[in-house]
C-alpha cells in the first residue's frame, strides 16, 4: 500500500468511530506495514485535520495507548450552524397556536443534529462522563449523535415504565412549559450508580423536565457534570437548573404576527 | 497542499455526509487545486474506500454531477457485526418476566446501532426513498442512523399526539406483541403526500406496529419501498407485513433456563 492510501483509510476509520482508541498494531496488522511507516501516516493525517479544521487525531501513550480521533468543531463551523439554525427557526410556519414552535423537522434531520452533537461533543469533552442521558422523545436524535461523537453509552428515561425495561426508578416532576405534573421513569439496568452523565435534550423553557432528570439521575447516585439542549427560551429567565448550554435561544415568539426572534449562542 | 493531504480531506468530507452529492467545484475551490487534479484524487480516493471495504465513491456526471459516499458494508463486515449482536444477545441476564428481553443497551449504543443502519442503507439504497420512517422510541436511534446513512429525513410517529406536532392524522392499531388496541399519530407537517418511504424499527413480533405505520402512511398517499426491524421473532410465523429485512432472528426465549436462541440473517 503506498502513502496516500494508508492515510486515507486511516482517516476514515478513525473519523467513522469518534474518540475510539485504535492501537498501531491494529493498522500495522491491517496494513501489513511497519510501525515507523504508520506513525509518520498518523503524523500526516494529524495535520491534515488540523489544517482543515475537520476535528482531532490525538495520540495517546503508555499502556493503553493508541490514537482516536476527536470531532472538534471550529468557532467558525459552529457559527455557520448555528446561524444555518436560527435562519430555519425564523420561518413564520413554524408558529403552533399557544406560541408553541413545530421544530420536529430539524430535531429528526441527521446532518443538522450530527452537526449539533459534534458542538456538544467540543464543549463537553472534558467533563469524563460516562453517560449522555435524555428523556424521550424528540431529543433523542440530538442525544445519540451527541453520544456517538463522545464514544458513551446513551440512556433514555422513558414517560411511563415499559414492560421491557425490567425494573424502573420513576419520579414525578412538573413540566416548565405545561405546569402540568409528568412522570419519568429509567431503568436499573440503564446506569451504573456512582457514575457521571451528560443531559441532552432538544428545547428548554422553565427547565423542569432537566431538572426532572437531574433528580431521576440522583436517585442513582448519578453526577451531572453537564447539561446541552439545542434551543432555550430566554423567558423565563430563571430556570430550574443552573448552568446549562443553549445552542439557539429564543427571544420572542410573536404569534399574531407570526415572527420568531431566534439568536445564536455567540459564546461557543 | 499535497495530494495525500487533499485525498485524506477528500474522504474525511465525503464519509461525514454520506450520500451527499459534492461538486468538483467545491474541492478546487476548498483545495485551490485544478479541476484535473481533483478528478485524479477522487479516483484514488475511490479506490482506497473498495479495497479497504471501507464504503463506495460514486461520481456522477451531468448537470446535477459530482462525488458523494455510499456506505456499503461488505457480506463479511455484517457477518462480523451480526454475530457480535447475537452474542451479546444470548446474554441470560436481558430475560425478563414474561420471556421479553432488555435491549435498551443494545439499541442505544451508537456505534453498534450506526453499524446497523448502514446495512440497512446497503440493502436499501436503490429503493429511492425520501423519508425513513419509525415509532416512537427505542428505534429512533436506528432509524436516525439509517436516515444518516441514506441522507434523507427522519419521520417519528408518536404514540399521542402533541401540541407541538401541529395538525396530526391519528389511526388505531393492534400491537401483535401485547394484543391491544394502541393509537399511533403523525403530524401532517412531517411528510409530503405521494412519496416513497422505507420503515424502520427495533423488534417485530407480529408485525402490528409495522402494520400500523404502514397504514398511517397510506394515509398520506406514502408508498412503503421497505421494511427493516434489528430483531424479529421466528414465532408467530405470519406477520402482519409481507416484506421485511430483519437483520437477527430469534428462535425462542426459555424463560425457566433463561436461554436465548438468536441467529443472524444468513442472507444479507
Amino acid at each position: 500500500m503506498k502513502r496516500n492510501e494508508r492515510i486515507g483509510a486511516i482517516i476514515k476509520i478513525l473519523s467513522s468511530n469518534p474518540n475510539k482508541i485504535f492501537t498501531l498494531n491494529f493498522f500495522t496488522n491491517k496494513f501489513d506495514s511497519a510501525k515507523s511507516s504508520i506513525s509518520e501516516d498518523i503524523v500526516i493525517a494529524k495535520k491534515i485535520m488540523e489544517n482543515m479544521k475537520l476535528g482531532k487525531i490525538e495520540t495517546l501513550s503508555g499502556a493503553a495507548g493508541g490514537v482516536k480521533y476527536m470531532p472538534v468543531i471550529s468557532k467558525e463551523d459552529t457559527k455557520i450552524l448555528l446561524d444555518h439554525l436560527c435562519l430555519k427557526l425564523r420561518d413564520e410556519n413554524r408558529v403552533l397556536a399557544g406560541g408553541f414552535l413545530y421544530t420536529s423537522d430539524i430535531m429528526f434531520t441527521s446532518s443538522i443534529i450530527k452537526r449539533a452533537g459534534e458542538v456538544f461533543a467540543t464543549q463537553f469533552s472534558d467533563k469524563k462522563a460516562d453517560y449522555v442521558v435524555t428523556v424521550e422523545t424528540k431529543g433523542i436524535p440530538l442525544a445519540v449523535m451527541t453520544a456517538d461523537a463522545l464514544n458513551l453509552p446513551l440512556v433514555v428515561a422513558r414517560r411511563e415504565s415499559k414492560v421491557s425495561e425490567g425494573s424502573t426508578v420513576s419520579i414525578n416532576y412538573i413540566s416548565g412549559s405545561t405546569d402540568r405534573i409528568q412522570k419519568m421513569s429509567l431503568s436499573k439496568r440503564a446506569i451504573k450508580p456512582g457514575s457521571r452523565a451528560i443531559i441532552i435534550d432538544d428545547f428548554m423553557k422553565g427547565g423542569g423536565t432537566a431538572r426532572g432528570i437531574v433528580d431521576i439521575l440522583t436517585e442513582f447516585d448519578i453526577e451531572v457534570v453537564g447539561i446541552g439542549v439545542l434551543i432555550s427560551t430566554k423567558k423565563p429567565e430563571k430556570k430550574l437548573v443552573e448552568e446549562y448550554v443553549s445552542l439557539i435561544f429564543i427571544e420572542e415568539v410573536d404569534v399574531e404576527n407570526k415572527i420568531i426572534r431566534a439568536h445564536p449562542n455567540n459564546n461557543l
